[in-house]
Protein backbone atom coordinates (compact mmCIF):
# COMPACT_ATOMS: atom_id res chain seq x y z
CA UNK A 1 0.00 0.00 0.00
CA UNK A 2 1.45 3.26 -0.50
CA UNK A 3 2.19 5.30 1.98
CA UNK A 4 0.48 9.03 -0.30
CA UNK A 5 -2.36 8.29 -2.35
CA UNK A 6 -2.45 11.61 -4.25
CA UNK A 7 0.69 13.86 -3.75
CA UNK A 8 1.41 17.45 -5.44
CA UNK A 9 5.04 18.78 -5.69
CA UNK A 10 4.81 22.02 -6.51
CA UNK A 11 8.15 23.15 -8.13
CA UNK A 12 9.38 20.04 -10.08
CA UNK A 13 12.88 20.68 -10.11
CA UNK A 14 15.83 19.40 -8.59
CA UNK A 15 14.53 18.65 -5.24
CA UNK A 16 10.64 17.85 -5.91
CA UNK A 17 12.00 16.31 -9.17
CA UNK A 18 14.57 13.85 -7.23
CA UNK A 19 11.45 13.33 -4.51
CA UNK A 20 8.73 12.07 -6.81
CA UNK A 21 11.15 9.96 -8.57
CA UNK A 22 12.35 8.16 -5.41
CA UNK A 23 8.47 7.79 -4.25
CA UNK A 24 7.81 6.11 -7.97
CA UNK A 25 10.44 4.36 -7.77
CA UNK A 26 9.87 2.79 -4.34
CA UNK A 27 6.15 2.43 -5.31
CA UNK A 28 5.36 4.53 -2.24
CA UNK A 29 3.11 6.96 -4.09
CA UNK A 30 -0.07 6.54 -6.11
CA UNK A 31 -0.10 9.71 -8.26
CA UNK A 32 2.06 12.79 -8.29
CA UNK A 33 0.60 16.22 -9.58
CA UNK A 34 3.34 18.99 -10.72
CA UNK A 35 2.77 22.21 -10.81
CA UNK A 36 5.14 24.99 -11.64
CA UNK A 37 5.45 28.22 -13.92
CA UNK A 38 7.53 26.36 -16.70
CA UNK A 39 5.27 24.37 -18.86
CA UNK A 40 8.59 23.04 -20.96
CA UNK A 41 9.38 21.80 -17.62
CA UNK A 42 6.79 20.26 -16.55
CA UNK A 43 5.97 18.59 -19.91
CA UNK A 44 9.99 17.37 -19.48
CA UNK A 45 8.86 16.07 -16.05
CA UNK A 46 5.97 13.77 -17.63
CA UNK A 47 8.28 12.63 -20.20
CA UNK A 48 10.81 11.63 -18.02
CA UNK A 49 8.39 9.81 -15.77
CA UNK A 50 8.71 12.13 -12.62
CA UNK A 51 4.76 13.21 -12.25
CA UNK A 52 1.35 11.87 -13.68
CA UNK A 53 0.51 15.21 -14.58
CA UNK A 54 0.62 18.68 -13.97
CA UNK A 55 -1.14 22.28 -13.30
CA UNK A 56 0.18 25.66 -13.65
CA UNK A 57 -2.56 26.96 -11.32
CA UNK A 58 -1.69 25.96 -7.49
CA UNK A 59 -5.03 26.27 -6.46
CA UNK A 60 -6.27 23.69 -8.92
CA UNK A 61 -2.62 21.15 -8.56
CA UNK A 62 -3.52 20.45 -4.62
CA UNK A 63 -7.31 19.80 -5.74
CA UNK A 64 -8.22 16.19 -3.86
CA UNK A 65 -4.34 15.68 -3.27
CA UNK A 66 -3.84 14.22 0.37
CA UNK A 67 0.38 15.62 0.77
CA UNK A 68 1.14 19.04 -0.60
CA UNK A 69 5.21 19.23 -0.68
CA UNK A 70 6.11 23.09 -1.47
CA UNK A 71 9.63 22.63 -3.20
CA UNK A 72 9.61 26.95 -4.20
CA UNK A 73 12.38 29.94 -3.79
CA UNK A 74 11.48 30.58 -0.07
CA UNK A 75 10.01 34.21 -1.19
CA UNK A 76 7.04 32.31 -2.91
CA UNK A 77 6.10 30.52 -0.09
CA UNK A 78 3.78 32.43 1.74
CA UNK A 79 1.87 33.76 -1.69
CA UNK A 80 1.42 30.17 -2.61
CA UNK A 81 0.22 29.35 0.70
CA UNK A 82 -2.15 31.87 0.35
CA UNK A 83 -2.98 30.81 -3.41
CA UNK A 84 -3.92 27.48 -2.06
CA UNK A 85 -5.18 27.37 1.56
CA UNK A 86 -8.55 28.02 -0.21
CA UNK A 87 -8.38 24.48 -2.02
CA UNK A 88 -6.90 22.34 0.34
CA UNK A 89 -9.21 19.33 1.42
CA UNK A 90 -9.64 18.96 5.03
CA UNK A 91 -6.14 17.93 6.54
CA UNK A 92 -4.39 17.67 3.59
CA UNK A 93 -0.78 17.43 4.50
CA UNK A 94 1.67 20.71 3.91
CA UNK A 95 5.16 20.23 4.24
CA UNK A 96 8.09 21.94 2.49
CA UNK A 97 11.83 22.03 1.46
CA UNK A 98 12.84 25.23 2.40
CA UNK A 99 15.92 26.15 3.69
CA UNK A 100 14.81 28.82 6.77
CA UNK A 101 12.00 27.12 8.75
CA UNK A 102 11.69 30.18 11.39
CA UNK A 103 10.24 31.90 8.51
CA UNK A 104 8.57 29.21 6.99
CA UNK A 105 6.01 29.03 9.96
CA UNK A 106 5.74 33.09 9.73
CA UNK A 107 4.41 32.46 6.47
CA UNK A 108 2.18 30.11 7.52
CA UNK A 109 0.79 31.68 10.63
CA UNK A 110 0.33 34.63 8.44
CA UNK A 111 -1.69 32.88 6.23
CA UNK A 112 -3.80 30.36 8.13
CA UNK A 113 -3.78 32.70 12.02
CA UNK A 114 -2.67 29.83 13.46
CA UNK A 115 -0.55 26.95 12.98
CA UNK A 116 -2.36 24.43 11.32
CA UNK A 117 -1.88 20.71 12.78
CA UNK A 118 -1.50 19.24 9.13
CA UNK A 119 1.46 21.54 8.98
CA UNK A 120 5.10 19.94 9.18
CA UNK A 121 8.06 22.00 7.75
CA UNK A 122 11.24 20.07 6.46
CA UNK A 123 14.33 20.81 4.95
CA UNK A 124 15.92 17.79 2.95
CA UNK A 125 19.76 18.46 3.85
CA UNK A 126 20.78 17.58 0.10
CA UNK A 127 21.09 18.87 -3.57
CA UNK A 128 23.82 20.06 -5.97
CA UNK A 129 24.68 23.25 -8.05
CA UNK A 130 22.33 21.71 -10.57
CA UNK A 131 18.76 22.89 -11.20
CA UNK A 132 15.40 22.15 -13.07
CA UNK A 133 13.80 18.52 -13.54
CA UNK A 134 16.30 17.29 -15.99
CA UNK A 135 18.72 17.35 -13.02
CA UNK A 136 16.76 15.43 -10.60
CA UNK A 137 18.16 11.99 -8.98
CA UNK A 138 16.28 8.98 -8.07
CA UNK A 139 18.95 8.52 -5.13
CA UNK A 140 19.36 12.34 -3.94
CA UNK A 141 17.97 11.18 -0.74
CA UNK A 142 19.99 8.09 -0.01
CA UNK A 143 21.66 7.93 2.94
CA UNK A 144 20.61 12.18 3.00
CA UNK A 145 19.48 13.45 6.12
CA UNK A 146 16.09 15.58 6.55
CA UNK A 147 15.23 17.56 9.58
CA UNK A 148 11.67 18.17 10.08
CA UNK A 149 10.84 21.01 12.61
CA UNK A 150 7.02 19.91 13.71
CA UNK A 151 5.78 23.22 15.40
CA UNK A 152 3.95 22.61 18.46
CA UNK A 153 0.47 22.08 17.02
CA UNK A 154 1.45 19.60 14.49
CA UNK A 155 -0.26 16.50 14.58
CA UNK A 156 1.08 12.86 15.46
CA UNK A 157 0.00 11.17 12.52
CA UNK A 158 0.88 14.45 9.89
CA UNK A 159 4.21 14.21 11.63
CA UNK A 160 4.38 10.32 10.66
CA UNK A 161 3.30 10.67 6.90
CA UNK A 162 6.00 12.91 6.06
CA UNK A 163 8.32 10.99 7.93
CA UNK A 164 7.34 7.69 6.10
CA UNK A 165 7.25 9.91 2.84
CA UNK A 166 11.44 10.90 3.24
CA UNK A 167 12.20 7.29 4.58
CA UNK A 168 11.07 6.01 1.75
CA UNK A 169 13.22 7.55 -0.42
CA UNK A 170 15.86 6.36 1.29
CA UNK A 171 16.46 9.20 4.22
CA UNK A 172 17.10 9.76 7.72
CA UNK A 173 15.21 12.24 9.50
CA UNK A 174 15.88 14.11 12.46
CA UNK A 175 13.29 16.28 14.55
CA UNK A 176 15.00 20.07 15.57
CA UNK A 177 13.85 22.92 16.68
CA UNK A 178 13.40 25.75 13.74
CA UNK A 179 15.53 28.27 15.37
CA UNK A 180 18.41 25.91 15.79
CA UNK A 181 17.94 24.13 12.48
CA UNK A 182 18.36 28.19 11.18
CA UNK A 183 21.43 28.73 13.09
CA UNK A 184 22.91 25.44 12.05
CA UNK A 185 22.20 25.98 8.10
CA UNK A 186 23.47 29.40 8.44
CA UNK A 187 26.95 27.88 9.75
CA UNK A 188 27.37 24.76 7.61
CA UNK A 189 25.60 26.02 4.41
CA UNK A 190 24.58 29.81 4.72
CA UNK A 191 27.79 31.42 5.40
CA UNK A 192 30.16 28.68 3.09
CA UNK A 193 27.82 30.27 -0.49
CA UNK A 194 28.14 33.82 1.14
CA UNK A 195 31.59 33.45 1.16
CA UNK A 196 31.99 31.55 -2.10
CA UNK A 197 29.68 34.04 -3.90
CA UNK A 198 32.11 37.15 -2.24
CA UNK A 199 35.32 35.37 -3.51
CA UNK A 200 34.20 34.77 -7.28
CA UNK A 201 32.98 38.55 -7.45
CA UNK A 202 36.06 39.59 -5.82
CA UNK A 203 38.17 37.43 -8.56
CA UNK A 204 36.16 38.14 -11.36
CA UNK A 205 36.33 41.78 -10.41
CA UNK A 206 40.58 42.14 -10.08
CA UNK A 207 42.31 43.97 -13.53
CA UNK A 208 44.39 40.84 -13.96
CA UNK A 209 40.69 38.49 -13.94
CA UNK A 210 42.25 36.57 -16.73
CA UNK A 211 45.44 35.40 -15.47
CA UNK A 212 43.56 34.37 -12.11
CA UNK A 213 41.30 32.26 -13.95
CA UNK A 214 44.40 30.87 -15.77
CA UNK A 215 46.11 29.81 -12.97
CA UNK A 216 43.98 28.75 -10.83
CA UNK A 217 44.64 25.15 -9.40
CA UNK A 218 42.30 22.19 -8.91
CA UNK A 219 41.57 23.70 -5.64
CA UNK A 220 39.87 26.41 -6.39
CA UNK A 221 37.80 24.33 -8.38
CA UNK A 222 36.25 22.84 -5.49
CA UNK A 223 36.34 25.84 -3.42
CA UNK A 224 33.97 27.61 -5.87
CA UNK A 225 32.00 24.70 -6.41
CA UNK A 226 28.72 26.37 -4.80
CA UNK A 227 29.46 29.61 -6.10
CA UNK A 228 27.42 28.31 -9.10
CA UNK A 229 23.91 27.42 -7.21
CA UNK A 230 21.07 29.33 -8.01
CA UNK A 231 20.98 33.18 -7.68
CA UNK A 232 17.06 32.77 -6.95
CA UNK A 233 17.01 30.54 -4.45
CA UNK A 234 19.96 31.89 -2.54
CA UNK A 235 18.48 35.73 -2.66
CA UNK A 236 15.67 34.33 -1.24
CA UNK A 237 17.58 32.10 1.37
CA UNK A 238 19.28 35.56 2.60
CA UNK A 239 16.33 37.06 2.81
CA UNK A 240 14.15 34.31 4.82
CA UNK A 241 17.58 33.26 7.41
CA UNK A 242 19.08 37.06 7.33
CA UNK A 243 19.56 37.09 10.94
CA UNK A 244 21.28 33.71 11.74
CA UNK A 245 23.23 34.69 8.57
CA UNK A 246 24.19 38.10 9.61
CA UNK A 247 25.39 36.66 12.96
CA UNK A 248 27.45 33.90 11.04
CA UNK A 249 28.95 36.43 8.93
CA UNK A 250 29.75 38.79 12.01
CA UNK A 251 31.31 35.77 13.69
CA UNK A 252 33.13 34.74 10.15
CA UNK A 253 34.66 38.26 10.71
CA UNK A 254 35.65 37.91 14.08
CA UNK A 255 37.84 35.17 12.85
CA UNK A 256 39.09 36.56 10.16
CA UNK A 257 40.18 39.39 12.34
CA UNK A 258 42.02 37.29 14.17
CA UNK A 259 43.91 35.69 10.93
CA UNK A 260 44.86 39.44 9.56
CA UNK A 261 46.29 41.01 12.66
CA UNK A 262 48.51 37.87 12.99
CA UNK A 263 49.57 38.13 9.09
CA UNK A 264 50.36 42.35 9.70
CA UNK A 265 52.19 41.35 12.88
CA UNK A 266 53.96 38.35 11.58
CA UNK A 267 53.16 35.80 14.09
CA UNK A 268 54.62 32.94 13.48
CA UNK A 269 53.24 31.12 16.62
CA UNK A 270 49.71 32.09 16.24
CA UNK A 271 49.54 31.21 12.69
CA UNK A 272 51.06 27.81 12.79
CA UNK A 273 48.95 27.21 15.95
CA UNK A 274 45.10 28.85 13.66
CA UNK A 275 46.39 26.59 11.15
CA UNK A 276 46.82 23.42 12.96
CA UNK A 277 43.62 23.91 14.51
CA UNK A 278 41.92 24.10 11.32
CA UNK A 279 43.95 21.38 10.07
CA UNK A 280 42.55 18.93 12.99
CA UNK A 281 39.20 20.31 13.30
CA UNK A 282 38.78 19.43 9.58
CA UNK A 283 40.84 16.16 9.58
CA UNK A 284 37.66 15.24 12.43
CA UNK A 285 35.04 16.58 9.80
CA UNK A 286 36.56 14.80 7.09
CA UNK A 287 36.51 10.86 9.36
CA UNK A 288 33.53 11.86 10.05
CA UNK A 289 31.88 11.93 6.99
CA UNK A 290 33.94 8.88 5.91
CA UNK A 291 32.77 7.41 8.76
CA UNK A 292 29.04 8.13 7.66
CA UNK A 293 29.89 6.62 3.97
CA UNK A 294 31.00 3.49 5.22
CA UNK A 295 27.86 2.93 6.96
CA UNK A 296 26.21 3.47 4.16
CA UNK A 297 25.05 6.96 4.14
CA UNK A 298 26.12 9.76 2.51
CA UNK B 1 70.67 12.10 -22.88
CA UNK B 2 68.95 12.63 -19.51
CA UNK B 3 68.48 16.73 -19.30
CA UNK B 4 70.56 16.69 -15.82
CA UNK B 5 72.93 14.50 -14.65
CA UNK B 6 73.25 14.55 -11.20
CA UNK B 7 70.05 16.85 -9.51
CA UNK B 8 69.59 17.34 -5.67
CA UNK B 9 65.98 17.78 -3.82
CA UNK B 10 66.17 19.46 -0.70
CA UNK B 11 63.11 18.32 1.06
CA UNK B 12 61.50 14.70 -0.99
CA UNK B 13 57.38 15.35 -0.17
CA UNK B 14 54.57 15.60 -2.05
CA UNK B 15 56.36 18.00 -4.32
CA UNK B 16 60.02 17.08 -4.46
CA UNK B 17 59.00 13.58 -4.18
CA UNK B 18 56.45 13.70 -7.42
CA UNK B 19 59.45 15.64 -9.15
CA UNK B 20 61.66 13.37 -8.50
CA UNK B 21 59.03 10.16 -9.82
CA UNK B 22 58.47 11.86 -13.02
CA UNK B 23 62.05 12.88 -13.88
CA UNK B 24 62.52 9.02 -13.43
CA UNK B 25 59.63 7.67 -15.74
CA UNK B 26 61.03 9.67 -18.30
CA UNK B 27 65.11 9.29 -17.74
CA UNK B 28 65.54 12.75 -17.76
CA UNK B 29 67.81 12.83 -14.62
CA UNK B 30 70.96 10.58 -14.25
CA UNK B 31 70.79 10.52 -10.39
CA UNK B 32 68.89 11.93 -7.92
CA UNK B 33 69.91 13.03 -4.45
CA UNK B 34 67.36 13.71 -1.75
CA UNK B 35 67.93 16.27 1.14
CA UNK B 36 65.81 16.42 4.47
CA UNK B 37 65.40 16.20 7.98
CA UNK B 38 63.42 12.94 8.44
CA UNK B 39 65.78 9.72 7.93
CA UNK B 40 62.32 7.74 7.90
CA UNK B 41 61.15 9.84 5.21
CA UNK B 42 64.07 9.52 3.15
CA UNK B 43 64.34 5.95 3.55
CA UNK B 44 61.03 5.38 2.43
CA UNK B 45 61.88 7.81 -0.56
CA UNK B 46 64.82 5.30 -1.15
CA UNK B 47 62.77 2.27 -0.62
CA UNK B 48 60.06 3.48 -3.12
CA UNK B 49 62.35 4.57 -5.93
CA UNK B 50 61.90 8.29 -5.79
CA UNK B 51 65.61 8.71 -4.76
CA UNK B 52 69.07 7.13 -5.47
CA UNK B 53 70.53 8.95 -1.99
CA UNK B 54 70.65 11.43 0.10
CA UNK B 55 72.61 13.22 2.87
CA UNK B 56 70.83 14.89 6.01
CA UNK B 57 73.21 17.82 5.78
CA UNK B 58 72.45 19.73 2.53
CA UNK B 59 75.97 21.78 1.81
CA UNK B 60 76.74 17.77 1.84
CA UNK B 61 73.79 17.16 -0.36
CA UNK B 62 74.95 19.66 -3.05
CA UNK B 63 77.78 19.21 -3.51
CA UNK B 64 78.93 17.67 -7.20
CA UNK B 65 75.57 18.09 -8.11
CA UNK B 66 73.80 20.34 -11.41
CA UNK B 67 70.86 21.09 -10.54
CA UNK B 68 69.05 21.83 -7.24
CA UNK B 69 65.92 22.21 -6.10
CA UNK B 70 64.44 23.44 -3.19
CA UNK B 71 61.27 22.29 -2.20
CA UNK B 72 60.79 23.26 1.43
CA UNK B 73 58.68 25.69 3.12
CA UNK B 74 59.54 29.27 2.27
CA UNK B 75 60.56 30.46 5.81
CA UNK B 76 63.48 27.87 5.42
CA UNK B 77 64.74 29.06 2.14
CA UNK B 78 67.17 31.63 3.32
CA UNK B 79 68.91 29.10 5.80
CA UNK B 80 68.97 26.81 3.11
CA UNK B 81 70.74 29.22 0.85
CA UNK B 82 73.20 30.22 3.47
CA UNK B 83 74.05 26.28 4.12
CA UNK B 84 74.45 25.19 0.44
CA UNK B 85 76.17 28.79 -0.65
CA UNK B 86 79.77 27.20 0.04
CA UNK B 87 79.77 23.93 -1.44
CA UNK B 88 77.79 24.58 -4.73
CA UNK B 89 79.80 23.20 -7.72
CA UNK B 90 80.38 26.73 -9.91
CA UNK B 91 77.11 27.45 -12.03
CA UNK B 92 75.11 25.10 -10.15
CA UNK B 93 71.55 25.85 -11.07
CA UNK B 94 69.20 26.31 -7.99
CA UNK B 95 65.51 26.49 -8.52
CA UNK B 96 62.75 26.27 -6.01
CA UNK B 97 58.92 25.95 -5.82
CA UNK B 98 57.84 28.19 -3.07
CA UNK B 99 54.65 29.73 -3.51
CA UNK B 100 55.91 33.27 -2.79
CA UNK B 101 58.98 35.10 -5.33
CA UNK B 102 59.41 38.38 -4.07
CA UNK B 103 60.49 37.32 -0.85
CA UNK B 104 62.30 34.31 -2.86
CA UNK B 105 65.02 36.86 -4.52
CA UNK B 106 65.08 38.86 -1.39
CA UNK B 107 66.22 35.48 -0.08
CA UNK B 108 69.19 35.30 -2.61
CA UNK B 109 69.88 38.92 -2.91
CA UNK B 110 70.74 38.00 1.05
CA UNK B 111 72.96 35.26 0.69
CA UNK B 112 74.59 35.79 -2.53
CA UNK B 113 75.27 40.10 -2.68
CA UNK B 114 73.64 40.08 -6.24
CA UNK B 115 71.19 37.80 -7.93
CA UNK B 116 73.05 34.37 -9.69
CA UNK B 117 73.23 34.04 -13.37
CA UNK B 118 72.43 30.08 -12.06
CA UNK B 119 69.02 31.38 -10.31
CA UNK B 120 66.05 30.54 -11.46
CA UNK B 121 63.06 31.12 -9.28
CA UNK B 122 59.91 29.01 -9.67
CA UNK B 123 56.36 27.64 -8.96
CA UNK B 124 54.71 24.36 -10.11
CA UNK B 125 50.78 25.08 -9.91
CA UNK B 126 49.94 21.81 -8.73
CA UNK B 127 49.52 19.52 -5.23
CA UNK B 128 47.48 18.75 -2.82
CA UNK B 129 46.13 18.70 0.67
CA UNK B 130 48.54 15.63 1.55
CA UNK B 131 51.99 15.43 2.44
CA UNK B 132 55.18 13.22 2.82
CA UNK B 133 57.17 11.58 0.20
CA UNK B 134 54.38 8.45 0.30
CA UNK B 135 51.90 11.11 -1.22
CA UNK B 136 54.16 11.67 -4.34
CA UNK B 137 52.84 10.88 -8.24
CA UNK B 138 54.18 10.19 -10.82
CA UNK B 139 51.69 12.19 -13.12
CA UNK B 140 51.12 15.18 -10.49
CA UNK B 141 52.84 17.91 -12.38
CA UNK B 142 51.41 16.63 -16.12
CA UNK B 143 49.02 19.05 -17.76
CA UNK B 144 49.86 21.34 -14.78
CA UNK B 145 51.57 24.97 -15.19
CA UNK B 146 54.78 25.72 -13.89
CA UNK B 147 55.46 29.31 -13.38
CA UNK B 148 59.01 30.50 -13.38
CA UNK B 149 59.96 34.50 -12.42
CA UNK B 150 63.22 34.39 -13.99
CA UNK B 151 65.48 37.72 -12.85
CA UNK B 152 67.06 40.85 -15.11
CA UNK B 153 70.26 38.24 -14.31
CA UNK B 154 69.39 35.21 -15.15
CA UNK B 155 70.64 33.32 -17.84
CA UNK B 156 69.62 31.61 -21.02
CA UNK B 157 71.06 28.57 -20.22
CA UNK B 158 70.13 27.89 -16.61
CA UNK B 159 66.84 28.89 -17.83
CA UNK B 160 66.55 26.72 -20.63
CA UNK B 161 67.52 23.76 -18.11
CA UNK B 162 64.86 24.61 -15.49
CA UNK B 163 62.03 24.55 -18.61
CA UNK B 164 63.30 21.16 -19.93
CA UNK B 165 63.30 19.61 -16.30
CA UNK B 166 59.55 20.84 -15.81
CA UNK B 167 58.30 20.06 -19.44
CA UNK B 168 59.67 16.53 -19.61
CA UNK B 169 57.20 15.82 -16.35
CA UNK B 170 54.63 17.13 -18.51
CA UNK B 171 54.12 20.37 -17.03
CA UNK B 172 53.98 23.61 -19.38
CA UNK B 173 56.08 26.80 -18.51
CA UNK B 174 54.79 30.35 -18.35
CA UNK B 175 57.20 33.40 -17.51
CA UNK B 176 56.35 35.64 -15.42
CA UNK B 177 57.14 39.18 -13.40
CA UNK B 178 57.84 37.76 -9.61
CA UNK B 179 55.05 40.65 -8.54
CA UNK B 180 52.50 39.63 -10.78
CA UNK B 181 52.94 35.95 -9.52
CA UNK B 182 52.66 36.83 -6.01
CA UNK B 183 49.36 39.22 -6.51
CA UNK B 184 47.72 36.47 -8.82
CA UNK B 185 48.58 33.53 -5.81
CA UNK B 186 47.42 35.38 -3.43
CA UNK B 187 44.23 35.97 -4.87
CA UNK B 188 43.78 32.54 -6.29
CA UNK B 189 45.19 30.08 -3.53
CA UNK B 190 46.37 32.24 -0.55
CA UNK B 191 43.14 33.85 -0.23
CA UNK B 192 40.85 30.71 -0.68
CA UNK B 193 42.93 29.37 2.14
CA UNK B 194 43.09 31.86 4.22
CA UNK B 195 38.65 31.73 4.02
CA UNK B 196 39.07 27.85 4.67
CA UNK B 197 40.94 28.30 7.67
CA UNK B 198 38.77 30.75 9.09
CA UNK B 199 35.66 29.07 8.39
CA UNK B 200 36.90 26.05 9.99
CA UNK B 201 37.49 27.42 12.96
CA UNK B 202 34.63 29.35 13.25
CA UNK B 203 32.48 26.23 12.57
CA UNK B 204 34.75 24.26 15.18
CA UNK B 205 34.75 27.02 17.86
CA UNK B 206 30.69 26.90 17.94
CA UNK B 207 29.12 25.87 20.79
CA UNK B 208 26.75 24.00 18.59
CA UNK B 209 30.09 22.16 16.57
CA UNK B 210 28.51 18.15 17.18
CA UNK B 211 25.66 18.83 15.19
CA UNK B 212 26.88 21.57 13.13
CA UNK B 213 29.09 18.89 11.23
CA UNK B 214 26.62 16.13 11.61
CA UNK B 215 24.30 18.09 9.71
CA UNK B 216 26.76 19.78 7.03
CA UNK B 217 26.20 19.12 3.27
CA UNK B 218 28.42 17.68 0.53
CA UNK B 219 29.34 21.29 -0.33
CA UNK B 220 31.10 21.48 2.94
CA UNK B 221 33.37 18.94 2.44
CA UNK B 222 34.77 20.43 -0.85
CA UNK B 223 34.40 24.13 -0.03
CA UNK B 224 37.02 22.98 3.33
CA UNK B 225 39.19 20.25 1.96
CA UNK B 226 41.71 23.23 1.40
CA UNK B 227 42.24 24.06 5.52
CA UNK B 228 43.71 20.31 5.68
CA UNK B 229 46.89 21.32 4.29
CA UNK B 230 49.46 21.64 5.68
CA UNK B 231 50.01 24.00 8.39
CA UNK B 232 53.84 24.90 8.27
CA UNK B 233 54.08 25.06 4.56
CA UNK B 234 50.82 28.12 5.04
CA UNK B 235 51.86 29.75 8.26
CA UNK B 236 55.60 30.10 6.09
CA UNK B 237 53.36 31.48 2.84
CA UNK B 238 51.49 34.16 5.44
CA UNK B 239 55.02 35.34 6.25
CA UNK B 240 56.39 35.47 3.00
CA UNK B 241 53.59 36.98 0.70
CA UNK B 242 52.23 38.88 3.82
CA UNK B 243 51.64 42.06 1.30
CA UNK B 244 49.58 40.56 -1.60
CA UNK B 245 47.96 38.41 0.90
CA UNK B 246 46.48 41.21 3.21
CA UNK B 247 45.30 43.26 0.40
CA UNK B 248 43.45 40.76 -1.17
CA UNK B 249 41.58 40.04 2.02
CA UNK B 250 41.23 43.69 2.56
CA UNK B 251 39.96 43.89 -1.38
CA UNK B 252 37.85 40.57 0.05
CA UNK B 253 36.60 42.02 3.26
CA UNK B 254 35.08 45.12 0.71
CA UNK B 255 32.60 42.49 -1.52
CA UNK B 256 31.37 40.65 1.80
CA UNK B 257 30.72 44.41 3.27
CA UNK B 258 28.91 44.99 0.22
CA UNK B 259 26.97 41.43 0.54
CA UNK B 260 26.29 42.11 4.05
CA UNK B 261 24.77 45.15 3.59
CA UNK B 262 22.60 43.93 1.10
CA UNK B 263 21.32 41.38 3.70
CA UNK B 264 20.67 43.57 6.48
CA UNK B 265 18.54 46.22 4.10
CA UNK B 266 16.58 42.80 2.77
CA UNK B 267 17.92 44.57 -0.71
CA UNK B 268 16.20 41.64 -2.91
CA UNK B 269 17.25 43.24 -6.33
CA UNK B 270 21.25 43.80 -5.48
CA UNK B 271 21.26 39.90 -4.21
CA UNK B 272 20.21 38.85 -6.90
CA UNK B 273 22.78 40.89 -9.03
CA UNK B 274 25.14 39.81 -6.95
CA UNK B 275 24.51 36.17 -6.93
CA UNK B 276 24.07 36.00 -10.70
CA UNK B 277 27.36 37.95 -11.27
CA UNK B 278 28.71 35.59 -9.30
CA UNK B 279 27.10 32.33 -10.96
CA UNK B 280 27.93 33.30 -14.20
CA UNK B 281 31.98 34.17 -13.56
CA UNK B 282 31.91 30.81 -11.45
CA UNK B 283 30.36 28.93 -14.77
CA UNK B 284 33.07 30.79 -17.09
CA UNK B 285 35.65 29.59 -14.67
CA UNK B 286 34.43 25.83 -15.03
CA UNK B 287 33.90 26.20 -18.80
CA UNK B 288 37.82 27.30 -19.01
CA UNK B 289 38.70 24.07 -17.35
CA UNK B 290 36.83 21.91 -18.27
CA UNK B 291 38.20 22.97 -21.80
CA UNK B 292 41.73 23.03 -20.10
CA UNK B 293 40.97 19.14 -19.17
CA UNK B 294 39.61 17.91 -22.90
CA UNK B 295 42.86 19.63 -24.37
CA UNK B 296 44.90 16.78 -22.26
CA UNK B 297 45.48 19.74 -19.03
CA UNK B 298 44.27 19.80 -16.19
Amino acid sequence: MPVINHLCIIGVGLIGGSLALALKEQSACGRITGCGRNIDNLNKAIELGVIDDFSTDPAEAVRGCDVIVLAVPMGNMQPLLEQIAPSLKPDAIITDVGSAKSSFLDAASHVFGELPASLVPGHPIAGNENSGVTAALVDLYQGRRVILTPHENTSDGALSVVEKMWQSCGAEIKLMDAALHDHILAATSHLPHMLAFSLVRELANSPHHDDIFRYAAGGLRDFTRIAESDPVMWRDICLSNSKAILEAIERYREELDRLQAAIESSDEQTLHTMFTEAHDARAHFRRLLDERERSGQS
